[in-house]
């Protein structure tokens, strides 16, 4: 049972972890260098509570901390709880969402753990924007993908607004770096995936033939701009595109791997 | 032929319409009290210049204006150069793209018009989030839908971060607001219009299927968390959903409205 306990001053040291947190994620003093998990507002803390990352303490106001109650009854955590005025004075912004939850980083499966469980796999090359790539594990989880293997390029997953777009999604589906690159993709290959490249280049091939042709996938995805890498390309087995409208330049980059994710796995 | 103005003084009066941008969009004394449109980044502006929308004057550093040079031939308005500095201390806030255009607002298409020339439209209620809004809009334009009526709850699409995050598609998409409402809904059908109503209700079938039927199909929206509400449900003729992984709990909206706008539109 996670212990309450009440908050009432702005430099209590126990609340420490929640200082700062516009720049606590990028703390090089983190194991890793890479800070803490922190997961904002009752959807995503539930998702963390659910998680196998070790939660080290919450922080919310009351209201927030009671909704959580189910949750928090079989975790032993402490629950500090103060005012809102308060919250936003230790973390040093304003929080509308009320609780905030951090955990530290643990060890995630590898390439290989996920690569050997799934069917259809996302990899994205280059999303470097933190809301995308949130956006697109969210879009992940929603049509039931194996995991997101990460080229390089790629911005960190549990990064605060990350957790935050992907609406906690990030803690549930399985992520790893795929290394090296682009030769991880022939390993791919070779367990079976077709590694198909989303682009709305001339010879691709619209998603629906590709997903008439079943099998396991391996989707790679390009961010808005610049696209896919020619290495990239090169290391694909087919080229497939969402169909669009005349002069219409593209999607954003999750919503068009959401379009891919619901045609290729969402069946 | 676009005249080019050197401006040197923040306190220049001919740059006063892209003042104080932030709120500028909200003015009380502009044509209809909703201010100006306003155009961020070359793509953006490039397509204001290509709308019917009566284009005031531009606002940019001189490699921006002259990346416009094409577009700038064949209308006559003042494009004023400035430094990137001044050009922050004009708007009232960093502008990362460089160039602005602001034009008045414009009488649009009725509804009546939309409907006589779609076969897909959208039709979201209550979403009241701008980003989201224009996510949808840009969504629109690349599955070539025929445009977007606009239940109660929504926000401006013309709203200047609207404007941006479609991409400038808000200009592009007709729209126009439904009314009465729910009413408005019952004159759709009189057109041929198919209704449905997309949400994760237990009673809906899966797009795939409507998209079978064939034509025309106008799609309600509801906003994230609310979802549609009982008058918009009850008017519909069908209830549909996106296909998700069990205990997830929902799409953004302007990303569900992408899979349905593809899966209805795109083929």
């Amino acid at each position: 049972m996670a212990q309450r306990i009440s908050v009432q001053k702005v430099d209590d040291p126990r609340v420490d972890d929640f200082r700062h947190l516009s720049t606590a994620d990028r703390r090089p003093d983190r194991p890793g260098g890479r800070g803490f998990v922190i997961a904002e507002g009752t959807v995503v803390v539930r998702r963390l509570l659910a998680s196998d990352y070790p939660v080290r303490a919450l922080l919310g106001v009351a209201r927030r901390i009671e909704e959580l109650e189910p949750e928090l009854a079989g975790v032993d955590v402490p629950a500090y709880v103060t005012s809102a005025e308060l919250m936003a004075e230790i973390v040093g912004f304003h929080l509308n969402r009320g609780v905030l939850a951090v955990a530290d980083r643990a060890p995630r499966s590898s390439a290989g753990e996920i690569v050997a469980r799934a069917r259809v796999l996302a990899v994205p090359e280059g999303v470097g924007d933190h809301e995308n790539l949130g956006a697109l594990f969210r879009n992940a989880a929603a049509f039931g993908l194996g995991g997101v293997l990460l080229g390089p390029g790629c911005s960190d997953p549990l990064y605060r607004r990350s957790v935050r777009v992907s609406m906690g999604n990030v803690l549930r589906v399985p992520f790893a770096p795929l290394e090296p690159w682009p030769a991880g993709l022939t390993s791919l290959k070779e367990k079976g995936f077709r590694v198909a490249a989303l682009t709305p280049r001339a010879d691709s091939v619209p998603l629906r033939e590709l997903a008439a042709d079943g099998g396991k996938i391996a989707l790679l995805l390009g961010s808005e701009g610049p696209g896919l890498t020619e290495e990239a390309l090169g290391a694909a087995d087919v080229a497939v595109r969402v169909p669009m409208a005349e002069g219409v330049d593209s999607l954003n980059v999750a919503t068009a791997a959401a379009v891919a994710f619901y045609e290729l796995a969402g069946r």
